[in-house]
């Protein structure tokens, strides 16, 4: 199996790196083929512009698009690590999707309308949140947080989102942590 | 009145881009003091760094994001017009929020939980999309999206969000787009 991670968090010490750091290792031990890309480390240029448009529509997609985009095609599953922000991904995360996920490559419409290209794939998200559960549950946060990057993003090209790890952080103490870090190692592990 | 327009769009032959001069060529017209901020023309740094965090914790926030601050201090209505790529904001907008939306000035956690410290402020968000309504409509993601970006950044910070335009462009000739120009200009007018 050929997993590729891609993460997004700018300190090395935050528990999204934690979370980053225990699934690549339980990736490993479990014999995966692991690739990781650290948006923050790569300084991922994250802005889509003029110049991504017009080389993608004259099928000339740019280099550093091209070399992600091997990578989503080389993986079976994708583990996507990211701090939910304003109720989405950080800016250079979704840029990853803005820029990576190009028409042509990741989704295109034809006689049955959108047509997702990224099919036989599968995506674990792993998202920690600093707004407590208590605020975003009962308002039905979680479920829109579901649609929008569940479906909106990898179920419109196709990919299966297998599991979606909400983990509030607020209040949390470090043995809830480490109840995070196993309970996401167990999923990992298992599947 | 003082109104801050925040446009993020590549392309200034873009119907984003049509927007946002109707919708300043309007609030002119009315007699409103108007900022525009162009996130692409600005080349506006979009992701927060490790540095920023570090710097708006020490009291020492960056110059680029109290910059952006006094405007949004400055302003009694917002309009934010940008494409919405993959349910969300583009990275460049998604990334101003992230950066200048800062703890302390946009929103505090006091005894009463999560407090927004940007109330008396209206936005209007104008969003045109790709993906058509049919697709979007009848499976709720107009929902999950206002829920996510009306309620999960602006009332978020006590920031009254007045109207949320969705404008399917998919399929639309000229004359669907005057329409969306005209419904515009109109709300923007009559407020």
């Amino acid at each position: 199996m050929n997993t590729l991670i891609i993460y997004a968090h700018p300190n090395p010490a935050s528990f999204s790196s934690a979370l980053k750091s225990k699934i690549e290792q339980t990736l490993i031990a479990k014999g995966d083929n692991v690739k990781v890309r650290d948006l923050y480390e790569m300084n991922f240029n994250s802005v889509l512009s003029a110049n991504d448009l017009a080389g993608v529509y004259a099928g000339n997609t740019p280099d550093d698009i091209v070399a992600e985009q091997e990578l989503i095609s080389w993986a079976n599953t994708i583990v996507m690590v990211y701090p939910i922000w304003w109720a989405g991904l950080p800016a250079i995360a979704k840029g990853y999707i803005d820029r990576v996920f190009t028409y042509g490559f990741a989704y295109k419409v034809g006689e049955q309308g959108i047509e997702g290209l990224l099919k036989g794939r599968n995506v674990i998200l792993v998202t920690p949140h600093g707004t407590p559960k208590q605020y975003y549950e009962p308002s039905g946060m979680w479920n829109s947080m579901a649609q929008t990057q569940d479906k909106g993003i990898f179920e419109f090209c196709g990919i299966e989102v297998i599991k979606h790890f909400f983990l509030p952080m607020m209040g949390t103490e470090q043995t809830d942590r480490e109840a995070y870090l196993n309970d996401v190692a167990t999923y990992i592990k298992a599947i």
